[in-house]
């Protein structure tokens, strides 16, 4: 029953303002009353620096998780980490159902099982360009290409008007395995009229066009046949396409294929059991390739990121059953995200000093993006023709960016928002109507912690000058009954005898009658503190406790 | 006098496995009797993720300084951090002489000042294209061209041969300010007969000309005349060429020169203090520029590299008494050092937030490098002509594709070694003959500490899963004699209580008569330790004293 008071919003919680753990909310209805869905719920990478000991980023969906009854389902529209990675983290917080296409949701599945959730998740399997209902929203599939098997767009059909929910996606003609951009579908729904596009900012800085994995298989196969010794190709596990381009360069070429990596095998499983990749030449374990003359061998691994534990870093330390050495190959078929080059670079390293030989796509055609450059988006936007632009899946620069070229182009509106920030994308202009609290949750071991707790800061704090813990014990007089307890950790040798004596100074200073125990705790932090910086230029992280016996 | 058993060996101690804190010593005489001269003495920057807490990091000079009353002098070859900022570090433990050129020297003889050396070191200033003798080693200097002003390379001549150790050099027949190559002294000392070529390796992997700093200027001139808003330049202060070039397209344009961040000022009077920049357009303050329309304007501010506390880091966060916004733009004229590309890319994002436009190497020409790409270092060989190629400034992958190229321009030999080996460059064939003690200092607040002690090692776990450390307290019968106190840093929350509760199980289970104070404290230990593993999956690092009352 449609109410006066209605409106259509949009509330990304993740993915405007980085690229990873996207998740957006839509939402239909007026005031309090609105029904939500979720549309992509993934996670984004911890990083040594910034996050030590997190593995794991999600958003803080602490607003919708107050309304969950009124959650509708996920959609998932294509299998990335960064699109369903959090869907086990985050699920108990809304137990809503879940929605994706037959690929999507077998990598759901695995990791669903892994978490002990399978049983309990209601998962539904939506065939390609397929449509359902949820409350307010009629929402189609409409196939698009990216990097990995089924991307999907979303059109969201609303009382108030259609969204186009992009995805991540390309324009490539010739992908290879699954279907190609539905242009026809694109074009039609324009025609019908776009309220809103919502959409990838990836590359919205880069001119051009990604270009087609149809051209890397035809360079990477002639590359591969150039090459003599044994070859090592390292590929985004998900990019099916690119695994099935090396599976038959390998057999054009005469050598066998073999997997190296649990995703590598997952992937290629997962695709088998949904009906792709059937015409796949046989595989090798690498234990029978071992064997084989190095002219015969073609490895695919995982580890194009330098990951730690992934094969290829194995490979390169001498730490994997699987041997290279000078004569053979590794070709990186894969960019390089942010943030990982030096963990990239030092595998390099460790492999040129194994006297192998490292191509990338810094020097040979082995690689095309996934995502939308200039070019692209310019051709969405002439198909689509929305009448408000909002750019998500980006940094703030990319968002910019992508808001400018979608002006350029005429759009009517192109409107940048952060995590957090609600848009009314009808009735009326576009406009924020609500700061949501928005944040990030780290996943902590296998402890779920909210960024804005300070654990990461502190744990940043202790990695820059360590900690002073100090337990000074004085008896019920309060007189100090025994020597105290220092532990320095983390802080160098020369300056654990000057927090010492400053501490033992401090004690001698104290006075049962005139300071009790917080005045003396305090004295002999801030003595602890300032030996400490005097010392060394530093001030650790102080903690100092008073036991009364 | 000459001995039957004299040899000239090279050993680097820092450069040769890594990009910085370059440290070649050269050493020439029989056995233990030899001299040295050291090319070279700059520091690494230490990074958050691997090295928290640590400002720089220099090579661990320990053998030399073993033998420091054979060590002649400290050559810098020009004035990057990476070649003389470990001076005033390295320097007490070999107190020599220190040479450089006049530009080189001034800024030398500003960190010695700092450091409270200035009296204490010998700082020898050489002319360009000066001489020198330190014992066995005839030295001259060869003018080249680099991102700095006055970069030499040396020409060591010495009984058993001339080695040319090029420092960092590129073929720029127009760098703008100070003198080209000097091509025909490269080619005399081919023609005169070259023993060894000790070469930058940086660029190794990239193919053709670094390009002219001339076609730079010409660019970033005519990028700047198309923009009307406030414009603010960021580059490398010791690229003094570049300097120059923004000053003059300042003027050109009309717009008052404003240079912001103290290293922009620092080089730029140890310029004009050695000569150089006599014609440079006069400067404004900031705080006078404040009142000019935005087209006046042109900041050359620090910062290029997202530094924390650098003076674009600071304009983009807000604080910063100059300010830009919509309608202003920033210029990155510089490369991104690998490494640095999250810190620098979050720069971009604040300045986009501010509605800056953000121009950058990667979608204008407004950088070259300052390094040798494949096709100059195909010309260095030609001129120079070595028997052997020592390529070093380089990691592995850079150092083996240099050796791969020396050998395809038929150089007899070519060795890639690592920091703490010492090649034998003469007599005979050039052979690794010796592995000294090599590794890495880390000036940590103001305390140097060797990287081996691991204390980086320790703070990276703190990092990772924190610390727990616990007093005991027993009376002399081993009782339990208070409640312990227990230090939880870097833990979640949720995690404590477990911990708590372990530890007061531990010591209920503490049977006086049975076990002693280490016993008890393993017990604790592991008991607090493991409670952490079960809660949370991850093992912090877990200490426990026992204090006996």
């Amino acid at each position: 029953m449609p109410h006066k008071h209605d409106e259509l919003v949009l509330l990304p919680l993740g993915g405007a303002g980085e690229i990873g753990m996207n998740f957006n909310a839509y939402g239909f209805g007026h005031g309090d009353e609105k029904k939500w869905i979720v549309v992509d719920c993934g996670v984004l990478f911890g990083r040594e620096a910034a996050t030590p000991g997190v593995d794991l980023i999600t958003p803080d969906i602490s607003f919708l998780a107050e309304r969950r009854k009124d959650v509708l389902g996920i959609i998932a529209t294509h299998g990335h980490e960064d699109h369903i990675g959090a869907i086990h983290l985050l699920w108990p917080m809304l137990k809503c159902p879940v929605y994706a296409t037959p690929f999507t949701a077998k990598l759901i599945q695995g990791k669903l099982e892994e978490a002990g959730l399978r049983e309990r998740v209601k998962l539904h399997i939506v065939p390609l360009h397929g449509k359902m209902s949820l409350g307010p929203f009629d929402l189609e599939l409409v196939s698009i290409t990216h990097s990995i098997l089924e991307p999907n767009a979303v059109a969201i059909k609303t009382p108030l008007g259609t969204v186009v929910h992009t995805g991540d996606w390309k324009i490539d003609a010739h992908p290879q395995v699954g279907e190609a951009t539905d242009i026809n579908r694109f074009q039609a729904l324009g025609d019908e009229g776009v309220l809103a596009m919502v959409c990838d900012s990836t590359n919205a800085l880069v001119e051009g066009h990604s270009g087609s994995e149809a051209d890397v298989r035809k360079a990477l196969t002639a590359l591969i046949g150039t090459l003599k010794g044994r070859i090592a190709v390292t590929a985004f596990a998900s990019n099916v396409a690119r695994v099935d381009t090396v599976a038959k360069a390998a057999k054009i070429h005469g050598r066998h294929l073999v997997l190296v990596g649990r995703a590598m095998h997952k992937i290629v499983q997962a695709a088998k059991d949904t009906g792709y990749l059937s015409d796949m030449p046989p595989l090798m374990d690498f234990e029978d390739a071992e064997d084989l003359p190095p002219h015969k061998v073609l490895y695919l691994c995982t580890g194009s990121q330098g990951e730690m534990r992934a094969a290829l870093t194995r490979i390169a330390s001498g730490d994997h059953f699987v041997k290279l050495g000078p004569g053979d190959t590794v070709i990186f078929s894969s960019r390089i995200i942010p943030g990982n080059e030096l963990g990239i670079y030092e595998l390099h390293n460790k492999l040129s000093r194994l006297g192998v030989d490292v191509l990338s796509a810094d020097d040979h055609f082995v690689h095309v993006s996934g995502h939308p450059a200039r070019g692209e988006l310019a051709e969405m936007y002439r198909w689509v023709r929305p009448q408000i632009a909002v750019p998500v899946h980006g940094e703030i620069r990319h968002m910019h960016a992508h808001a400018g070229l979608a002006r350029s182009l005429q759009v009517p509106q192109a409107v940048v928002i952060e995590n957090g920030q609600m848009l009314r994308l009808a009735p009326g202009k576009a406009q924020i109507i609500d700061e949501t609290p928005s944040g990030r949750i780290h996943l902590d071991g296998r402890v779920l912690v909210a960024e804005g707790l300070g654990l990461s800061r502190t744990r940043r704090s202790l990695a820059f000058a360590g900690l002073i813990a100090i337990t000074v014990i004085i008896d019920e007089k309060g007189r100090v009954a025994a020597d105290p307890s220092i532990f320095l950790e983390g802080i160098p040798e020369p300056v654990h005898e000057a927090v010492r004596e400053a501490v033992d100074a401090a004690l001698e200073r104290h006075n049962p009658k005139k300071s009790d125990e917080k005045k003396l705790a305090e004295a002999v932090r801030r003595a602890a503190r300032s030996a400490a910086d005097n010392a060394w230029g530093k001030k650790p992280i102080t903690r100092v406790e008073v036991v009364v016996i």
